[in-house]
């Protein structure tokens, strides 16, 4: 963004608002809102030069009128101050219900032909235009990828301001406009978001306006905000931090050019004020968090459709939200007055011969990148730059043998974030609740601060006006903010707790509606990955226990298409850097990195973990006993760092145990490579699957989450049905790790007994191993609730398994060391 | 509620707070105090009779301590006007983490000993006390359901308002102290949550008092609301509509008493204007909304605890969270802290001889029920009455032969839940976020308003101070809002959009979860079930398309213990109605039932619809053509109702071109009975399984989700790789039914290449027959193209499939119908 050496904000050379651009305000918006009811209603007749028959109306009315209008009229009157400031402005439309406005809009820009062409500027494009809307084959009903100028897709509330700040970050000569329907604004996400103005940096950072288009209803009901005493809505805005300005209009047959004067002279005072805070920032005069302003813009529900309908209020109303002429098709009368309505906004005046819209109409509007709907920002992929990578081969912890030494694989990727930070000092942001520091990503901040412009006191630490981090305890924002900034060209992190990543679920799923959608429009570039790193798992929960479990969130991310999703489980320090460097070099995926940030063994050197991570899932020949040649009699496979840790625990007591047991052990540190090619770009072959598997080998899976996934994955392959899955039960209201996963019968004496029970041949001759692994779990447990921590044996275990000729350097550990640190756990 | 005749709310006597009062709250203060640090600290020499030593201390220090002494602090405070006005009161702790102050204040008033006998009050219950908190085999570090007096878990932030508004719903008498945390007040749902007031009767609901507690710190960073001027904080407060109180304390080396002082006389203050505004309403003297009055406390984080430890800052910063002294069994300088930090209570004073609390300690406490850990309102399990159920068949509509009549399910079962409402004035309400009237539950609206305290206008339809139906557009309140309602005896349902409820992802876990622990807490009674209907479900977005998708929210649920949840797909208005009154009868499930709202062929008389319900799953006898005796060919399975419509309309082309083809139509209402018997109690059993599915019979199954929750749910079934499912692909940005399903290659013709490709032999016979399906495909798709609405054959199709024999009752349908309504879709 600083390459397009954005304008300042500046004052407005005083003066009144002439009645001359009232009149074409009122232009833009009588088109605008004509070019809307069009798309709701015409099949054909897009401009009304011959009279309206039912035949011109489609059979299926779809889409939303109540909001339209005022996205409009907002529309226009941000065009005036584009042009007369030579501002550069992006439009987030919370309303998504506007569609048909944001289309109109962008059509009137140019933009819409542009870049669909088949679109024209003509009558013929404006019949089409009218038709594609909400129509089989068509364009969506709401604001949507396909719609220019777009970053925030219609369907889902809420995030509205979320967004917008995510695309003011680091973009200083940005001024984001964001409508904040009054519906919306009762979502809890929008509510909490009014407090972002805490962590906007008035010098590095755009500008959000919020406009909260105060209209009175949703689909049944009136909006709590417009039935509260105007009194306390100013508190409320004045409490979030805002100085607020109220434009109220267009009720019992107000004169619209009235409202447009009301409306101009109140953004030329609050554009004012910006640009007054926005210098004395740079001069460096601010003392304290300027107060920025906000508009408050109360207008009736459908502004300008038909009064009544049936007798019934229309205009003003909650009926006006969807459709309001449902029969206009079907009667008459309803036809009659849907041409009357269409024909209120005089057509004839704003169109042209050829059917384009006229000089006139248009004449208030920016041009180039500068109109809303064609500026770079709001098409992100445009302007994206890739990101300057340090190596983090020089951040590889040195693993003389697997298992010998000990890291927080977090602590390690720490120290390459602080690289990357470095690297990239405007284009990279980390977002996260409050967890930078106890997720161990504590390098970072050696680097950067946390950004904040709350007050400050002497003793805070790592607060400033300006840094990489951003820390706000709400999911919904931390998700939201990113959003809004990879969608305007950058990259970032979301760092968060395993189990309370779900309370983005439903954002996470509009990402990646839109991602999908991004993909199949070609004037759509592809933007930075959303990056997920859940370091605070489920299965270390020691400081919290049940309430903080769930792996639910892969299962979730796994149900969207397969070519937007990813899903990585490194297992130790260095399978997380590489992880980490794929994953932030990737475009157009939602990547979900679960690692832990406890101690945990190392157990490749960079080189093999860069080669397990580029495969995604291999063989641990060291850890295995296979022969040459010979199918294993069993392969024991593992994804996620604590069934690793088990599942080597368990080789390690089988290779002692049973040394004649041909044992492959199979790690899964790419989940999707365990679908098949069809199913996902990352799938394992056949031919392949079988090589790691084998055919007909019974398959003990320790896996991180909630076992089913393993299944449904492998559904398709052959030996499926010889697959026994350990994983996440829900049944871990515990405080030590190792109980944690007896509970939920993944612990490495468990897995001795999968075996046992599952190798064909093995229950005849080890029933003994079976009892004493029985008596090593009660024991184990015992000792737990006898002390308060995990007995020795497994909290000093270490790997000595592997044979001399396999692995010639083991035993050079530490010796007794702990994965069982004494104050671990996940704080918060 | 009602029948434990509440008292009135009253003002206090006037007078100042005597000096012995408050040091009789301080006592209590302190033994909390002692008693929490005691949990997180100490295995033994609990009441610190010898010096304490390092093999005292735990060797994990778990749990947080820093919201812990504020939490107790307003448990005093509230005992003593418990015990001074008779307040009949319960407490919502928002920061969870304080679990062990909530223990503390439970076992200080005896109710902790009551209910776990085995920790009684004495040195030795107070040594078991403390081991057992955050210890292997012990209690959780949060509140939770162990918790006696607890409705609210303390794992995910954001929901103690919702839950106490939940709790005051139709509780006049009752009190709802609710702690906000100033880390939690950045939550979307908390920040929203405020709102609630707008919709609390003064007169029929009981009175929820906000404390926001500040003490200005989360894990490593500053809050918010702390770091804003107080007059922008009042300005927000005031904003919410409440009239905020601020008492401030405990800073700089305050003594405690100056403290307790002012907000003894704050909350009289608050209290007598609570009396105030209750005895106004009930007299009818309330002539707008209240503005009830909140506190804002502001104390030091972990107050009381170390000012510093190892030079830095303990008290009053975010050090304090967690475990302020991490090494007090590893260093004697820590061990040292920690007992000068023990004695510093005075524990001495606060106990007697024998160990129990001293008479002077617990003398401001209020007894029985009046204690707020033994209040039953936090039990509600225990005052929940039974739903009077008025018989659904009254509702049943006419089915005088499978699909020759039409309604809209929702529609129907409106009716029925008007009567429920009516039967059930004060216990049972209904929760959603605008959607009652569009989910087609309009009926209900004539018999009851929707509760509504904010601004009314005379053109308001519906809206009332007092009404059985609550819609804020946010489904975190309604959730939360529900959750408490059940949790304090009473029942309800949550109506909303199928993809939308992903919203509350996270919250279905955290209550999940609490039902699960319920569960196997003797003296937790069963409280009734949290009930969805998603009737907006994902096969009917014509106004919304693509962004209103996702069937997700199921497999979500499905994850969670399998003797929680319960998952219903009725196909229509009988199975629906049947599928509800058994809901509304069951206690401590989550059941989620998806049922469509737009007009559907109705296919089961009553009876044979309860008798289908009760099954779960079984044969349309009447829709196959089965030869008694043999195997079919195949089996036509299916689950939802669109699914269902296709599924039969698939059945009626091959019984007209394959008459000699055996189809057996299995449909599955409760999704659960697919699992087998060990891994669900719906689960059927394999001989139930074979007799339905046949063995080694070729499976098409369409399904209204994911299909692969289908594969998962049967994955123990011999016969799995037989069943091929088609459901919910993620593809349909569309606008009308037809091309829906198509789109998701679930439709009809699909359905028949399905049966031609996967039976064998038919696929040599039948190829013109494909090709006909794929043609009929095109053309269907290429008329929706054109025309805007589905190719008549389809929209018109009505079921005439069932020969004479069958059912001698068909072909006297409606003709010409159409489940295809011209303006139908979601709206929204």
């Amino acid at each position: 963004m600083t390459s397009h050496t954005p304008p300042a904000f500046r004052r407005r050379s005083p003066g009144p608002v002439h009645d001359a651009v009232l009149d074409r305000l009122d232009a833009w918006w009588r088109a605008a809102n004509y070019l809307s009811v069009g798309q709701i209603y015409l099949l054909d007749n897009p401009l009304l030069r011959r009279p309206l028959m039912r035949n011109d109306v489609k059979p299926r009315l779809l889409g939303h009128w109540g909001t339209t209008p005022g996205l409009n009229f907002i529309y226009a009157h941000l065009n005036r101050a584009i042009q007369e400031r030579s501002l550069h402005t992006i439009y987030v439309a919370g309303p998504g219900h506007g569609g048909p406005g944001m289309v109109a809009n962008a059509y009137l820009d140019g933009t819409y032909s542009e870049v669909y062409p088949q679109i024209p500027m003509s009558e013929d494009g404006v019949r089409r235009l009218f038709r594609q809307f909400s129509f089989p084959g068509g364009i969506p009903s709401h604001a949507a990828p396909e719609t220019p100028g777009s970053i925030h897709e219609g369907g889902e509330l809420g995030y509205a301001l979320s967004h917008a700040y995510g695309a003011a970050f680091d973009n200083p000569g940005l001024l984001v406009a964001a409508v904040v329907g009054d519906g919306e604004a009762e979502t809890g996400p929008l509510a909490t978001s009014w407090h972002s103005n805490k962590f906007l940096n008035p010098v590095q950072d755009g500008v959000v306006l919020p406009i909260l288009h105060l209209n009175g209803y949703k689909i049944a009901n009136p909006t709590i905000l417009a039935r509260i005493p105007e009194s306390e809505l100013l508190d409320l805005m004045r409490g979030y931090g805002h100085t607020p300005y109220v434009v109220s209009g267009g009720f019992d047959d107000e004169d619209p050019i009235a409202v447009h004067r009301r409306m101009a002279e109140t953004l030329d005072l609050v554009l004012d004020q910006i640009a007054d805070i926005k210098a004395a920032a740079v001069a460096g005069d601010l003392s304290a968090r300027p107060s920025w302003p906000m508009i408050i813009l109360r207008t009736p529900k459908g502004w300008t459709c038909p009064k009544e309908i049936d007798g019934l209020p229309a205009e003003g109303s909650w009926r006006a939200h969807q459709v309001p002429l449902a029969s206009a098709r079907d009667t008459d009368e309803h036809l009659r007055i849907l041409e009357r309505w269409l024909r209120s906004y005089r057509p004839e005046e704003l169109f042209d011969e050829a059917g384009a819209p006229a000089a006139r109409t248009t004449s208030l509007a920016p041009e180039g990148d500068r109109r809303m709907s064609a500026n770079p920002a709001a098409n992100g992929g445009l302007l994206k730059q890739d990101l300057v990578l340090p190596d983090f081969r020089q951040h590889a912890v040195e693993v003389p043998s697997p298992g010998a030494t000990i890291h927080e694989p977090t602590r390690v990727l720490g120290g390459w974030l602080a690289d990357v930070v470095r690297a990239n000092p405007t284009t990279f942001r980390i977002f996260g609740p409050d967890e930078t520091a106890s997720n161990r990503l504590g390098a970072v901040l050696e680097v950067t601060d946390k950004q904040w412009n709350a007050e400050r006191l002497p003793s805070d630490e790592h607060l400033a006006p300006t840094g990489r981090v951003m820390e706000m305890l709400s999911e919904h924002q931390c998700q939201g903010w990113l959003e809004g900034y990879l969608l305007t060209g950058r990259h970032g992190v979301f760092t968060s707790y395993e189990a309370f990543i779900h309370i983005v679920d439903s954002m996470l799923n509009q990402h990646a509606k839109w991602l999908k959608v991004t993909k199949e429009i070609p004037w759509r570039r592809p933007i930075a990955s959303l990056n997920y790193l859940l370091s605070s798992h489920v299965w270390r929960q020691d400081h919290n226990g049940l309430s903080h479990q769930d792996p639910g969130f892969i299962d979730h991310v796994v149900n969207k298409k397969a070519d937007v999703v990813r899903v990585y489980l490194p297992f130790d320090a260095n399978t997380l850097l590489s992880a980490y460097d794929h994953c932030l070099r990737t475009v157009d995926y939602v990547n979900v990195v679960v690692a832990g940030k406890q101690p945990t063994f190392d157990w490749l050197p960079m080189d093999a973990a860069v080669a397990h991570m580029t495969r995604g899932i291999g063989i641990f020949e060291w850890a295995g006993t296979e022969v040459p040649g010979e199918q294993p009699d069993v392969v024991m496979a593992c994804a996620g760092d604590v069934p690793t840790l088990e599942t080597l625990a368990a080789v390690s007591i089988l290779r002692a145990e049973m040394p004649e047991l041909k044992i492959r052990v199979v790690n899964v540190v790419d989940l999707m490579r365990l679908q098949s090619e069809d199913q996902h770009p990352h799938g394992l072959s056949e031919p392949a699957w079988d090589a790691l598997f084998g055919v007909d080998r019974p398959v003990i899976f320790a896996y991180h989450g909630y076992p089913w996934l393993i299944h449904r994955l492998t559904y398709r392959r052959a030996d499926n049905p010889h697959i026994h899955v350990r994983g996440y039960k829900e049944e871990g209201t515990t405080t030590t790790p190792f109980d944690m996963v007896m509970l939920n019968d993944m612990d490495r004496y468990h897995l001795v007994i999968d075996v046992i029970d599952r190798v064909p041949g093995l229950a005849e001759r080890y029933g003994p191993l079976r009892q004493r692994m029985q008596d090593a779990r009660l024991a184990a447990r015992q000792y737990t609730r006898q002390h308060g921590e995990d007995i020795p044996e497994v909290s000093d275990w270490t790997w000595s398994g592997a044979t001399a000729e396999r692995a010639p350097d083991t035993n050079t550990g530490t010796g007794h060391v702990s994965v069982a640190d004494s104050t671990g756990g996940d704080n918060e």
